[in-house]
């Protein structure tokens, strides 16, 4: 047992994040991972996460876009926004006090939701999803070669090719946008499949149960009212 | 232009929500609307939102299932998970003090991808969307006929007509089971529709611009293992 223990230990350092208190769920443990390419697996899977972050001392949560370089989450957005604004000025609050050093405690969120699970009973429906939590402090990214690495991974998050496929940022839309690093650190995974887990002596009620897979697919391109007919769809948006 | 504004207002009253200073965007406000029905529509479509939380002074974010009963929004989980421990304690942090009346502060936020918005400039570039941002506090529901109307609209939401169609929960299945609600009354909705905004200037780049639509479906329902075949497909579930 001490000998698969010290096993264990060797794989989490290697291929996963090392758990902390607030990675580790009060409930369903057995459907938490820290592993490395699962969490990564489902980051580069979609592009927008729920980002959450305290102003004033309750909580906030924005939708917003990301990109993923290795072990660096970066989103984006104008300079102006609320949390750019905090993070530069380091208005996150920690432990009740304003914390004068420059980032903001935030806690970025991804969720697929992959099925509609329908049990006999009430109490046991529930759905298929993978979800990805991060932990951690975001710091402004005020290197100008990491921000162009940035807008190009948030850009190729979405539609990977693209970025090289369109006018990159000049001056002034560079100094308009405001982009932060989140480091994958502090970061669990949590995933459900399968089936209802209906109660045996549930098994001959006359309800249907079972999955409904749910999925996405994209649609037929809406070419833009001032896009000239002769440039094409190239083949990384035809492969959508 | 003083009876516009009145007229304004009035309708603000009637079949909107009352913008306050954390329901106004700092950007974009033009996308930004406190119509009912937009709100309610939009929080509809769906069953799934990020709920956002203050611990020990950090944000966490959590996905998690939600019903609604006209202005009320509930969501659910063990009496053993986080944030219903804290609703239930009133652990929530207002200006850096612990408030000790029940009740935990929670965002609650609901996003829907419309289409990926490709820009001749990766400046541009963006995704149309609808999203719905609920600031409040959460409060426990104690009353137990309250609980029975949440947790049935809590299964109808993920598939209306359902409730009806499935075993009621028991006693002990309540017993595990905690409720929070959530007034919609600080309620905003943000909308993006419509092509790529590209700058004239660079009208003749030789980029593809436009959208491309995202889109839900569900899949093939997969009968549970122990499902009676004699059970055929409701046609609730038939017509998702």
């Amino acid at each position: 047992m001490e000998y698969a223990m010290s096993e264990t230990d060797a794989m989490t350092a290697a291929g996963s994040y090392e758990p902390t208190e607030r990675t580790v769920p009060t409930r369903s443990r057995e459907r938490a991972s820290y592993d490395r390419e699962l969490v990564h697996a489902i980051l580069d899977e979609t592009y927008l996460c729920h980002l959450g972050f305290v102003r004033d001392g309750a909580p906030v949560v924005l939708p917003t876009l990301y990109g993923r370089v290795g072990e660096v989450l970066y989103v984006h957005g104008s300079t102006g926004s609320r949390p750019m604004r905090m993070a530069a000025q380091g208005k996150g609050v920690v432990d009740g006090a304003r914390e004068e050093a420059p980032g903001l405690p935030v806690c970025l969120t991804v969720t697929h939701v992959d099925g509609l699970v329908l049990a006999k009973s009430a109490f046991h429906h529930s759905i298929n999803y993978r979800s990805v939590v991060v932990h951690g402090t975001a710091h402004q990214v005020t290197d100008p070669e990491e921000l162009r690495t940035a807008l190009d991974a948030l850009v190729d998050h979405v539609v990977p090719g693209r970025a090289a496929d369109s006018r990159p940022g000049n001056a002034k839309e560079l100094a308009a946008t405001a982009v932060l690093r989140i480091d994958l650190a502090e970061v669990s995974a949590k995933v459900r499949t399968g089936g209802p887990n209906d109660e045996p002596e549930d098994a001959a009620l006359p309800h249907w149960a079972g999955v409904i897979p749910v999925q996405k697919s994209y649609g037929t391109p809406e070419p833009a009212a001032d896009l000239d007919p002769a440039v094409a769809l190239p083949g990384y948006l035809a492969a959508l």
